[in-house]
């Protein structure tokens, strides 16, 4: 998702918008100083159990802080930020991009009743790929596209397919060659789909990708035009590229890239996974986005999850937050979250301009546990701040070895209980002691076994891995994302700070090659050549050829 | 690498540490007021050029604080903390893992005069690999080790089996039974060889995952014993399992896990890509051995990028490192510095048991460009307060499409050069009417267009991706990550906080058996089940059974 600021159409949508009721800075707000200071006073209290029942899943957040004082508070803090407004405006469609001056309105795409462009367009992907199964056509899928046009799909095969699936799925995504080379290495051409994902169609590494494996079908003898799809919102540039219009699916401009798992996007999840998978995805967030509209603040679990991240984020300042679902099929759970997280919150102006005044998103990262756990857990436990964390795990497992699932859910269990308890210089020392050590030993090594505890956690509860459940888990991180963003007053829909890095690189490409007829080309105005800094000089020169 | 502290000449050897000198507290330190003084006086200068050309690859410091001042102060603050006595003393092998009394000696594994024991037992498996090479034997292999027994091989084989190997590797780490499920699934079990890596050989995981996968040998009507290998310093252990003598290769206790992959624990990585990567991987990490112990600290490569460290996370306070490999091959190269760095510097206690003082370690986290691009440097560039980052490139490329690299680099410098320099409002003014905007839209769109700049990196240049040159990386990565931990005065071998959560795991484990064996089994003495939090017992009650 590109910022278009140039069509006319957005410009002046934009303009209305521009000029519309902005929010007060959050920290002028009397509730944001009421707020801060009921978090600051509120001791974590994981002996108050604070669960809700949310569609497809349990959220526990007693491991974090909180007090009915605590979310008196929080509620006057979203009535102050028009919290139901925006979220109707969300809902329904609105503008609620405002740099961009357009929707985001992902929830129509699971909806009940979604509408009926959207409901066409799924029958017509939906029958394709029920004739593929039927054909038994395409035993290799090549899916080419990145960032949100490669995670959501890369995280519902992962947690569907994790014991393979008669289709294989390659993921291409990075303009580094070898990653196109490893995707095709070892496919037989004849047998294999290549899935080009771009919602604009102009997506460099989606393109660069897409090209190779075009002239990789041409040179096994093929009509590369059989063995492409695309997905995007620009059938016409698809079109030209060379992909046959009953293999383009559509998308829409109101829909964001990290919001597109919900669209045609899923078609390589519904080659390799299955078209009730997608089905399921979307009965799940559309439970979740019920759930998020009707259910009371205190007991809203997106709501719940936004409120305790600014508390973790801007009272107490932890500069980032770990995701550690219990189950490796969720691995890329985490990259997914980070994108989502990350590419929203990842701003420190709000919608006038003006700097927020409190630290925004977190950095975002883990891993599955109980990998976690030999790898980094240490420093969760002892190091000098820890992070917050999100456990997720689920209830049943889908194998059929109840010790394993009882030593995963245990070690979750248990590692959320030692960041929550910690444990003291005394209590240490008598362990060492206990363990045999005379007294100098025990004194000299007791403060290496101590564990500050009170970190703060969310413990999220699935019945079980289900499509279902899992789209329901996603709403709940897209919910909770967007109503952070209402608090801090940002838009979390824009990525302006994407924009300059590629700018600067495609004077650095020309600058690169040795041909020099691709810097020829670069604008003749563009006088980067000479503003380099002396190490990025360094490295164009040294580079080059 | 577990703290066996129970063993007696661990503890004697360790009485004789506990009362030897300790480091003066860090911030006591007037070398270390002046260092701190000195980093937040000197201002980033990419414009001076900060190179290092060290073996198998060259380090460009010229996105970090650097003035000759700076390096002063670093040099005086080396030479309080002793660092060329502890240096001296890691590799000679002398016991620098304090609190748990033993040596860390993972150079001799690479030196190009290992120990006789070392290069008997290479020599042995190099011997049984080449075998299997002839034979043609064992096209699957699964891997069955976690943390440190996992990560290293992970990243040698996605490096250099990127676009597939004969025998095809897969990875199981996990307690989660999903894991050993999708790893044996559509194996031919005639031709597979399970390979359990296990410092002790007694991880909970990886013992468990071997049990799985023996059983589904048997019930192939199999002898298991044929089909399974060992790398462990518990060779009776092993033994006692089940794996045959000749199949089992010894790794020591001199070495600690997240340091093993010059050890035998290389076996799956010579079975994918070869022996010839392990002695490449091997010679380049003795000459960055060599360029540590011989190179000026001023033009030294590890101690440049610890003392970069210190400045960023104990002067600066960036809480995060990111880890930018622009090379889709190094994908694994995150999880594996992750540990390295944050099981070792996760401390915030001194080696004589004193707070430290500073913040310690940072959280590492990152992904390969160009995916990062798409995934989170929004937040790099705009977010409220980013993270240095290491950005990581191969000069050379392994495959035939110049365009793609030219590309990959150019992407690389952009990023960089973005997060260095950033943009005023000015800029982004001007910009935005260069654009075509009205004066009211560029003023009113040109604060979200902002990127402040002046975000700490290092740039890491590898000739190309050779065994060499990844051999080089890692130890760099080693020693930076020991000079820092030399500076806070902490011991970056021992990991205590792992320990805990283990603990309390074995009492959940038993709660959670609805057959009320295991819970009986639990030690009678143990009360945790009546000490738990509201939370944790709520849990543990709806998840028995």
């Amino acid at each position: 998702m590109t910022g278009d600021s140039a069509d006319p159409d957005h410009a002046a949508m934009s303009d209305r918008l521009m000029t519309a009721d902005t929010p007060v800075p959050l920290t002028e707000l009397s509730e944001w100083k009421r707020f801060a200071l009921a978090a600051q006073t509120c001791a974590p209290r994981p002996d108050a159990l604070d669960l809700i029942e949310a569609p497809g899943l349990a959220l526990d957040s007693s491991g974090q802080r909180h007090s009915p004082e605590l979310m008196a508070a929080g509620e006057a803090l979203l009535r102050a930020r028009d919290f139901e407004t925006q979220r109707e405006r969300l809902l329904a469609g609105d503008p609620v991009n405002v740099t961009e001056g357009r929707a985001a309105w992902h929830t129509a795409l699971r909806a009940p009743e979604a509408p009926a462009q959207v409901r066409a367009e799924r029958e017509r992907m939906d029958a394709w790929v029920r004739r593929a199964d039927a054909e038994r056509r395409w035993r290799h899928v090549v899916h080419v596209g990145i960032g949100g046009s490669d995670w959501g799909v890369r995280l519902a095969v992962t947690a569907f397919g994790y014991a393979g699936t008669w289709r294989d799925v390659r993921f291409v995504a990075n303009i580094d060659g070898h990653a196109i080379e490893g995707g095709l290495a070892g496919l037989d051409p004849r047998e294999t789909l290549v899935v080009l994902v771009s919602k604009s169609f102009t997506t460099a590494e989606t393109l660069e990708n897409g090209a190779r494996a075009r002239e990789w079908l041409a040179g096994a003898g093929l009509d590369p035009a059989a063995h492409l799809a695309a997905v995007t919102a620009r059938p016409d540039r698809a079109r030209a590229w060379g992909v046959p219009d009953n293999q383009i699916f559509h998308m829409w401009d109101w829909v964001g890239g990290r919001f597109s798992l919900w669209s045609a996007v899923g078609l390589s999840t519904a080659l390799a996974v299955g078209i009730d998978v997608l089905e399921g995805l979307r009965a799940g967030a559309a439970a979740m986005d019920a759930h998020f509209t009707q259910a009371p603040l205190a007991v809203n679990a997106p709501v719940r999850m936004a409120l305790a991240g600014v508390v973790n984020r801007s009272v107490l300042g932890h500069g980032s937050l770990n995701i550690a679902p219990y189950d490796s099929r969720l691995a890329n759970l985490v990259p997914y979250v980070q994108q989502l997280d990350m590419e929203s919150l990842g701003k420190s102006v709000d919608v006038a301009g003006r700097p927020v005044g409190v630290p925004t998103g977190p950095a975002v990262w883990g891993m599955p546990g109980t990998d976690a756990q030999h790898t980094f857990f240490q420093w969760m436990h002892q190091g000098s701040d820890g992070a917050p964390v999100d456990f997720i795990l689920c209830r049943q497992a889908d194998h059929h070895w109840p010790a394993h699932h009882r030593q995963l859910l245990a070690n979750c269990l248990a590692q959320r209980e030692a960041l929550m308890r910690g444990k003291s210089l005394a209590q240490a020392r008598a362990e060492c002691l206990a363990e045999g050590m005379d007294a100098a030993r025990a004194d000299w090594l007791a403060p290496h076994r101590v564990h500050p505890g009170g970190r703060p956690n969310h413990l999220i509860v699935l019945q079980r891995l289900s499509p279902y459940s899992l789209g329901a888990l996603l709403a709940l991180y897209e919910h909770r994302v967007f109503t952070q963003g209402v608090i801090w007053g940002i838009d979390p829909f824009d990525q302006w700070g994407v924009e300059y890095g590629k700018v600067l690189a495609r004077g650095i490409i020309a600058e690169l090659d040795p041909s020099g007829q691709a810097r020829a080309a670069a604008p003749a105005a563009d006088d980067s050549a000479v503003r380099h800094d002396a190490s990025t000089r360094h490295w164009i020169d040294r580079l080059r050829g």
